[in-house]
């Protein structure tokens, strides 16, 4: 693991994620640029000492040095946007796989030219878009793929935060205080952190491409560097339409993030706060509720599913989902064999560009008096 | 009662409000363009055969010779959209009250010289806005006024519907044929329809106005004439933000209208489909589930209410309280007094005017390749 | 009507729910058994003096002699429980159709003898179990009798309100203070208010009959002379078993009626909350949601909607729904003509002579050291 | 790990549990009382395979035989209800700490001589009761415990499951067949299964005991040999009363398990399906939303989470705080040091002994026909 010291958020989240299946073993890690600090957090997780490093630049030297079957794998890397290219570009160059923390640069430049090592390198690649893990968006994806809805029509995408509400980063809040500096976060804010979350949910449950769009982007709280909140009118691949909410200044509101998707003959609604459910909902028939856990699910669903139907799952198995579909991936093919459509079923590096292009995009859109402005990647 | 004839749906929803507090009694009518009509539906709403008329015009001319205690006092008009302007004007002229379904007319020019015609005339006149006469969103109203949230900053407001997600007014319906009828609905067909029901209701919880917008405008069924969907970026006084949108080809939805709204503080969220909740948000504290009927609501929604808490009180309820209210109204000016606040907050012909230039101002919006543009009234 | 003076709760409720559809006009009434107060209330409601009467008695007796076209034809007998009988009988004897609140009599015997003066009339009995109302509720027992869930093995019914949570009876609190006194409520408290209408959705929802019972009854506010809490375990014919929970001391708690029905295949869930919600659960697949207003619902839950799906329907409209359904009746037979099984769909003597059987059998269970005693009728 | 071989469902969710906070590490195992069966899963599971046992004898008996700091030191024990007394007993009496799934042992005699084995023992012991792990039960306990509901009056638990509504034990389903087979499971199916759940769950929110039952015990599938249903009305310390239902026949139903606690002042609910919510209600204000993550919530129930708030915990994080509060409360004790009340806050071995006591007493009280039983321990 390269990042999520002590007092990080997502890094613990990273590490759950890995446990739950077992299929993961933390060894090693270079957990602080700070020396001091990367080797206490590799103490309190009770790594060996001489896999603790002092950055990732020595871990990917050491670990390389090391026998095949004792070298780290792969590497999570869950630092601050800004120091995502770096050590993935690395990681990848040495032949180490990489699950890394979303957006995936720190620009698009930064996206692409990774998109280029990845291809050149026999590693694999995962980026953690968390809800695509849940089990009743890959039953929304399917439902949508499999045509019974009809052509898609419009589709609604929010992620309302309430967080950032107050200026946060003007205390002691970490992270608050990464977020909103334009130099560890990128040009974006709201956009970067909960924006490239909602678009990646909407093209992949929707199957569809944004192609052209036209935001409303806004800093709400004063003295802020960043956007905290947008809203963006879409337009996708077929002809469909929609919308794209997210806003850290909804006061009140925790991470309810939610999709829903409209097609001619019925649509669909997800989200967090019900994330076992999937809302099916038909022009002549009565509403469907879709179950985690149930037998009537897709084989996507029911594969991404650890619990019998009434026990939830929640955000950290999502999580995990990518983890463990990524190490059946590299098993499989480890093995020679081919991995199931199921396991392959995590993000990688096209979402990665893809968000980076919705960041720069949706950034420039919100500046600019143009209405309408194509999507370019 | 004008329009409203047999088939008709909002005119049966306008009796049963009119019906249901004992304050409104109905004596005559002209409910149909086709003198057979009118006549036939009068015999089977039990009026006396005197009183049913074959036109407005007739209507109007001949109550106007009863003798005053014996005369119609309000009339209600619930004809299509372009038959609004004219018997509002006629009756207004003749000092008869006003009662008339959304949109108030035709055009704003038109809204705008029934306002004229309304200020020189002794009439009242009430626009049924039907979700402002729910108690929840009287709550919603004042808890905004209050402070209590602070200032506002995001404002989303959303009527999605389903039921004009086919080519409807192919087939022998009556809803679906005037209401995508330019000669009859006028230059918006949703955002007519259901838009304007969404920026009153938008207007009238977060007490701002719009004051710049920018739509994306739609006919998503092919054949339709007007639009059946769109959603709009929103500026407001006082610096908020806010989206609007309102679609017909939702498939599968109902009539959830649903606003939310939030402050420095905290936010509110109050939808039809559980109209008698509303949800107060807060930054450090728990969610408050606010109930129609209980002791700790404001005298605006109590004062809407007929029921103990927990017995739900639903749409009809809501537009009868617009009738109540008007009839409150009319009681106390008539006896000499002054309506008590609760019993004032009925739309009235502001918010037709308003509701005019949303139309307007949406639909030029939705044609515009400029980005923002004022809203105009 | 009679009954149903100043401050009366339910009096106003039957005049809403006989308004709505404006197929009853109130013409006379004996509002209290105090002649002043008689007077007074009929002057607020706008009745012509000499058609508000000092007594039932006399009312009956004077509206006896007008000729048959001006007289009242339906009775609303709205007075407290040990109230019911006296008029309904005098009424039911004297050729009026009878509208009366339940429970339906003070005692068991009462509502036998009841049962037998309405047999012996040419009138027509309603008595008001309100929830039976809803368009949903008719929905839930279509489902059952249809067969589609298969055989019911389990029922259960709750009915909780908090609002007698504190000593409410010792304040000045109307409603409370006949509800809790045994010479105007009868023997029971909380299980002959809401008890009964457990009672009644339970056996109209499941289509079984109880027959055996095992209560626990208590009395848990201190210095109350009646039950305001218990819990009755339920065996049923067919030999499904069940629980019925009726509590007054549920604090916080509203007025959520719920019923559930489980049978082989599958189970439905109602509650009043979300009224116009049918949860149909299968074992093998989706959960469905019926709901109110749509197309796909029975012929029973369509004639009881008067609003398109997503406009919500109340508890105004469920009473509303026995009041027009009584009148359809009426109107029906008095033209000669069989009334259509939706319209004959209210309920009547039969439900009210189980109801008292019910209240008895109950407190007699409550008091009994047997486990199990039948339900005797 | 002791049971939990290929197909068990609950040795899978102790794994999970285990693993996800990184305190724990599988090391050893005798999965199988198969030998084979064992060693394939040990194998699979990615044991070394002189750590894989051919029996729980073996398993302890090898295991003491390591240095302390290589031996396993916690047994997780997932077999059936029949073979938990013996290994736990083994195991505790050689000084390894247990953690034993649910209910603790076959008979309550069982219960007791282990209890007695425990005490003189220097191993701590664990019982998976999965429900109390939940942040928001534990925030449910701490708010009734302190007092602001008031005295609690009712208790309200109910666990519905539809699993069993078809003969299920006649096919080849693993999970029915023992839990149907008296030889394996006990003198209780369902009221063993999850009716010990339900009263652990009651017993913990409420901080009341059971003292009294009067039960209704049903086998409702034909041919099935243990109950699949029943409910049990209930009178506590205290003098609240109260209501247990447990049924595996409820078709369509999940894990909805469910609780409602009602005091003086107010009440609360908590239920799996929408785990990370606790309502609390009041007599006089409006009800609130606890959510789990947020910084207003007791330090249990912070103690207790894993993600920010709106990010859902689910099952197998309740399951894992058992694990984890086990985990510190060893780690405090092997430093010599105290645990805080948030780590020793795990059911043991007075909830075992009193939940096989509930089996005894609630299957004894189904086949009495005395009403009341005493609650004997």
């Amino acid at each position: 693991m390269i990042g999520g010291g002590k007092g990080a958020f997502i890094g613990a989240v990273h590490r759950h994620a890995a446990a739950l299946d077992g299929l993961y073993e933390l060894v090693a890690g270079a957990f602080s640029s700070n020396p001091e600090t990367s080797r206490a957090s590799g103490q309190l997780l009770g790594l060996s000492a001489d896999r603790v490093y002092g950055s990732y630049q020595e871990l990917i030297e050491r670990e390389q040095q090391l026998p095949e079957n004792e070298r780290v794998q792969v590497l999570s890397i869950v630092t601050p946007n800004h120091l995502h290219f770096a050590p993935t570009k690395l990681a990848l160059e040495n032949g180490f796989h990489v699950i890394l923390d979303k957006p995936m640069t720190f620009s698009l430049a930064e996206a692409k030219e990774l998109q280029a090592v990845l291809a050149a390198s026999n590693a694999r690649f995962c980026l953690t878009h968390t809800y695509t893990g849940y089990p009743m968006v890959k039953e929304a994806r399917q439902l949508v793929a499999s045509g019974a809805l009809g052509a898609v029509r419009k589709v609604y995408v929010e992620y309302p935060q309430g967080w950032l509400s107050t200026f946060e980063e003007g205390s002691d809040n970490k992270q608050a205080s990464w977020r909103t500096d334009p130099s560890r976060s990128g040009i974006a804010g709201a956009m970067g952190d909960i924006g490239t979350h909602a678009f990646n949910l909407l093209e992949y449950v929707s199957g569809l491409a944004v192609t052209q769009l036209c935001a409303d982007i806004n800093t709400v709280v004063a003295g802020r560097q960043l956007d905290d909140d947008g809203a963006v009118l879409l337009r996708l691949s077929s002809g469909a339409s929609g919308v794209l909410v997210a806003t850290q200044v909804a006061a009140g509101e925790e991470n309810n993030i939610r999709v829903r998707v409209y097609g001619e003959k019925g649509g669909l609604e997800w989200q967090q706060v019900d994330a076992n459910t999937l809302q099916v909902k038909w022009l002549d028939k009565p509403t469907e509720i879709r179950r985690t856990g149930t037998g009537y699910v897709s084989s996507f669903a029911q594969h991404n599913t650890r619990t019998p139907s009434g026990h939830p799952e929640g955000y950290l198995e999502a999580f995990a989902n990518l983890y463990r579909n990524f190490a059946l991936t590299l098993q499989a093919e480890q093995a020679g064999q081919k991995p199931v459509p199921e396991a392959l079923d995590f993000p990688g590096i096209e979402e990665g560009v893809r968000g980076m292009a919705f960041i720069e995009n949706v950034i420039a859109s919100g500046r600019s008096t143009q209405k309408w402005t194509e999507f370019i990647v």
